[in-house]
């Protein structure tokens, strides 16, 4: 944690400035070319760099289960977790096909499934996986914290160490997903929580409840808080009272990308919970995020709002799993193509603005 | 024009059903793939096909002259519009660098540009030339029509021949963007005839008019079209009264597209006023649009209303080219594959939501 805490850099403000003046010196109108630009001046701010690349890119799709399923806030079951870690590792899932368009590997982790995946290899071409279990399962919340502090810093660490692998392959961005049967409850009891905002106004349908269902949900995460509300400001403790391992694992990865000056693209709700958390942990870790888009799950605007970000993408995704972080992704390339590749004004032989 | 105006066919909407049914049948909760699932069934009824494939992708940009920049509506000389054809073709342009990005071919087409670019070949990778210019520039609207009837036509017939030529070549999508210098006020003039909205209301700063200039632009377009108010139930007329070339050119294309069951990603303001004019031609033409970003040029909102497309990304470009169209083409290349490739839950040995 501590070493975790206070090891994000600033951007670098010299690289954004060369960035700057380089965008207003490509071969179209100044800003007009809007948050490409913006996201390609953040870029050079993040990697150091004022003309940076993006060549090897990586989602990142951590799966947990979580103990409150047992009170029915879900639709599918949870053996759906693990069915789907196997999806992923076949090459069939959303964010599969989404990071083959883009050209990005996925990386999955096992961070806390209830099953045993010990003995299954990715098989999928630009895709691995990755076990590191905190437990087989968060307890169930209603009965006391989803996890012990020690598991929180646990799942902390253990996405930190899977981003150290992926930079030591070569990572240039990374996409933060997930996968969890349950964890919309968990995201939402978070996002209440550091938000401030009323459960209700953060608690949506996840794979599709109805209203009497989405009813019985907000009244649980409710109780739960009621009972047991954790210091908002303690975000280990937060993390421990409603979990989940893939949260905390995203929240861990996500501060050591930006401790080693790598962007973050943030997925949708669940990842924007993880954000909350780890923002909490480091509120530098900020300047790192890029939002992908915006969900169709409600509690989802008002974590953007919360962590000060806009997406780009209004797409209605709800799936998770770093589907809409594989998008984001390709957007931050383009930005980082749009100021690496552009011709100038002078190298073109293009007139610019009259009087200027 | 008759033969243009009847051509496009209505969606097969077997395909969409079967389409439809396949996306229900993946692994995932139905429908949380947003408007990626929404697309993949408007493409299947488009190609008339259940498992559309995208493959060949194509943005045409479409350039041509002004004769109302005499006026002084703009901060570039005329000649940029040339210049920057030339950029195009050397690769150095940003709908250059979007394409390469998707993986999209650029052909550039000169309908109207005030010089002799006759002598110019593609040198980048991946983009074509073609001339097909009805004149070297339009006339100046505040002194009658800026073109003929028949140069209208002409401009209509000769994108239509364009995109008969990319098909030929194996086109399954096309992007439509363009480069003109002073368009942005032919587009206000036709946005405030055919949407029946203000001129104030559709007229923006184009590449970065200051608030003086932006109301001499306004009093512009309502003196011209207090002048010669053309009847905005005659498409072609609008056309030949505020021009240009490239705008019909777009127009054309968009219209043949269409009419063998092409997908059309609309670019910014300029390829939406141009959308207005083919869907006054052939309302049908609607079906196959795919409006891809929201521009900032202020008419743009109101030209997506009235065509009834919601644009899927907020990047807040008014760049033009093709830039946001070649971005939107990726998410139908996205959308497609989502279609075509992920694992049903069948295959995947993943349940699906209980009690179903």
């Amino acid at each position: 944690m501590k070493k975790i805490a206070g090891a994000i850099p600033p951007l670098d403000e010299r690289a954004m400035a060369e960035a700057r003046e380089r965008q207003d010196s490509l071969t179209k109108p100044p800003g007009s070319l809007g948050r490409l630009e913006e996201l390609s001046i953040q870029l050079a701010g993040i990697r150091g760099d004022p003309r940076p690349r993006v060549r090897d890119k990586v989602v990142l799709t951590m799966a947990g289960d979580h103990g409150v399923v047992a009170e029915g806030v879900t639709l599918y079951p949870q053996e759906v977790t693990a069915q789907m870690v196997r999806n992923f590792l076949n090459g069939g899932a959303a964010v599969n096909v989404l990071c083959r368009q883009v050209g990005a590997r996925v990386v999955v982790a096992d961070l806390g499934v209830a099953a045993d995946l010990g003995g299954l290899a990715a098989s999928g071409a630009g895709s691995r996986f990755v076990v590191k279990k905190i437990r087989a399962g968060t307890s169930n919340m209603t009965a006391g914290a989803a996890m012990s502090e020690a598991e929180a810093l646990g799942s902390l660490e253990a996405g930190a160490k899977i981003v150290e692998e992926e930079l030591s392959r070569g990572m240039d961005v990374v996409g933060v997903g997930e996968m969890g049967i349950g964890n919309t409850t968990a995201a939402a009891a978070i996002a209440a929580l550091i938000t401030g905002e009323a459960v209700a106004e953060v608690t949506g349908r996840g794979t599709g409840l109805d209203d009497r269902a989405l009813g019985r949900k907000v009244a649980l995460i409710e109780r739960v808080l009621a009972a047991n509300r954790p210091d908002p400001r303690d975000p280990v403790g937060v993390l421990a009272a409603v979990g989940g391992f893939e949260i905390g694992g995203m929240a861990g990865a996500m501060l050591a990308a930006a401790a080693r000056r790598v962007p973050v693209v943030l997925d949708g709700f669940i990842s924007g919970a993880a954000a909350l958390i780890a923002c909490a942990i480091d509120p530098r870790l900020r300047d790192y995020l890029i939002a992908s888009h915006q969900s169709a799950e409600i509690g989802h605007s008002h974590v953007l709002r919360h962590l000060g970000l806009k997406p780009v993408f209004n797409l209605d995704l709800r799936l998770g799993e770093g589907t809409g972080a594989a998008l984001g992704i390709s957007l931050v390339e383009a930005a980082a193509r749009i100021l690496g590749e552009m011709a100038t004004f002078a190298e073109a032989g293009v007139s610019g603005a009259e009087g200027k």
